[in-house]
């Protein structure tokens, strides 16, 4: 293939609208093997990818083939939310000045959300900042992370406590990346898909229920008709608040609990999306418990957060002082004040809201602990 | 002093027009004894002053006693350039989240550049940014780092290639912390203030001509004006080209040199005004070759800087290889290309331009080496 792209019939474009920011995000089958869609936005003779190890043996040799004409440099890093490090930032680093790369180089990350958010925040940050395409190769990073700027590292005291906000050229989910992606995995991004519809989005739960076999199925129509609804979500609310003041978030459903879940296990031991969706279920027991939510709510949300194989209860290592602990790092609390993203029903998510610890404390102590 | 703020007929205020990220540089006598201009942008109940251990016995118990009702924490540093690394910011780091201080907490920045640098990359970077405000106590810092946004920590192979554009909520340069600045680094604030009248004021080049001596004299109304005058061309500067992509650049005049200058005798061993003198004084050099200054102009250059006791040639150490392999990196070249800002006159600079390498292999074998 060769001149200019044509686009596939398939393929579907969302918009970041962000005024001089703005980007597009690419999704659809077999997008690495159109070289053109890849160095559309990389308008750079030095280019470098940084990928990990489990995904390289996968795609890195097609992402090579669209940069051929560059001076190309690859990065791989370890797999793991362990690696999520400033260390590796300064691995990227090292290797950039090594090649003098300059501050019109860009940068590619390949692979799933600690892909995304380490090799954006090494792009926000090289030379005060280069450019730098996403290509989501999870479920996970394709409906969330690669989308709306947000670019971190973890800390030993908390999860993306070092980052930016730093928007990338453009996102390129190529479905076809799904294929290889393991049960486990799939399922983790199926937790952040679900919250779509969760926060702002009834006709898409509603969907969600109807057609989750097909989901588990990897049937190609459903999966990419799920990142099209969960990208255009996610792109209208970052559209409306690009460094969260407001809206954006209510993205955070059930993530205050997760990260706890994710902070107390340590890094690696569960996946982000599994932690997710404990947390949406504790959410949505907390909101239930404040009147908000009716038993049958919280039974569809756990039930359908199951069906996608998902866990719903917290690891019993947890008791509810470890989480009370683990929450108190949390970037929405506000000097002390924990706050979080709650539902007033399916399909709207509160703002950011104080909560009294005595309720919170209740589902912590009760919810999936039998 | 209590209650409504009383400003000092002496006070100078000057503001970076960045719409809603446009802020104040108050310039005057004793403002570290005005808590409320201190606490008049710190909007929050936790603040975390960052300084050193040069600073710390001179300027912390009047920076503390404006925020003696607030949560207050401070992180005191090793002086120097050497310290302005990844691992001081992850220091900070620990610290506010052994603190578990939230996205509405301010850090100050206290004492020289290095500070300014360190503290903002770390306010742009903690919880992907939190407010900060600058204090500058060296006269180079007040004239160039404090002002205009640009936060970076060094790498070993090169400065500032890790940071963020982030501008702080205000400026406060207290000439009296210039009472305690040591003459060396007194001098080395002269560099940049020669600087602006080189590249955009050659009024303000002539008046420093005629009253270097009221400035080596420390006299504070020549310091005063000084000040105000270097931080009106900075602010003007970037105003209109907040990230560097056209007349920012010009700042930089002599910087490439003077970086290839601190990289090669590594960072503590010479100031950085010290380093942008002898740049200053070879990119004047090569504008000669070029035919754009005379002789007499260098002449009037040179021995300015010497009047302000500067070095106006390059180490001895380090031959024209060794800067050729350290301007290799940096932050103006374009894929591999050299870019230089040179001198068209004095009082104007040119944007960076690509030189052959030729002429500048002969500035930097024949400029200063007898």
């Amino acid at each position: 293939m060769s001149g200019r792209i044509q686009d596939s019939t398939d393929m579907r474009t969302l918009t970041v609208q962000l005024g001089e920011r703005s980007y597009p995000i690419y999704i659809g089958q077999h997008l690495l093997d159109q070289p053109e869609l890849l160095t559309r936005h990389v308008d750079s003779r030095q280019v470098m990818i940084v990928t990990n190890e489990t995904v390289a043996p996968l795609y890195l040799d097609k992402a090579k083939r669209a940069f051929a004409d560059r001076q190309l440099a690859t990065v791989i890093l370890p797999d793991g939310e362990s690696y999520k490090t400033i260390d590796s930032a300064m691995t990227v680093f090292d290797e950039l000045l090594r090649l003098r790369f300059s501050r019109s180089a860009h940068l590619v990350a390949l692979g799933g959300g600690v892909m995304g958010d380490l090799t954006g925040f090494a792009a926000a940050s090289y030379q005060r900042g280069v450019p730098f395409i996403q290509i989501p190769t999870t479920l996970l990073s394709q409906v969330d992370s690669s989308v709306g700027g947000k670019t971190a590292v973890n800390h030993p005291r908390g999860k993306n406590m070092i980052g930016a906000f730093y928007q990338p050229k453009c996102v390129i989910a190529d479905m076809s990346t799904l294929e290889t992606l393991p049960d486990r995995e799939l399922a983790a991004g199926l937790a952040e898909v679900i919250k779509y519809g969760l926060i702002r989005d009834p006709a898409f739960f509603d969907w969600l229920e109807a057609d989750m076999d097909a989901l588990l199925a990897r049937n190609a129509e459903a999966l990419t008709y799920a990142v099209e609804q969960s990208c255009r979500n996610k792109a209208e609310v970052v559209a409306a608040d690009e460094r969260e003041s407001g809206e954006r978030a209510t993205l955070n459903l059930g993530h205050t609990f997760g990260h706890a879940v994710e902070t107390g296990l340590g890094y690696g031991e569960v996946l982000h999306g599994e932690a997710i969706a404990i947390g949406t279920c504790q959410a949505a027991d907390l909101s239930r418990r404040l009147g908000w939510l009716t038993d049958h709510d919280v039974d569809r949300i756990v039930s359908l957060l199951q069906r996608s194989r998902l866990p719903v209860t917290p690891p019993p290592s947890l008791d509810a002082d470890a989480f009370l602990e683990h929450m108190a790092v949390d970037k929405k609390n506000v000097e002390g004040q924990l706050r979080l993203i709650l539902l007033e029903k399916i399909g709207r998510a509160t703002l950011p809201i104080p909560v009294e610890i005595s309720n919170l404390r209740q589902t912590l102590e009760t919810y999936g602990r039998h």
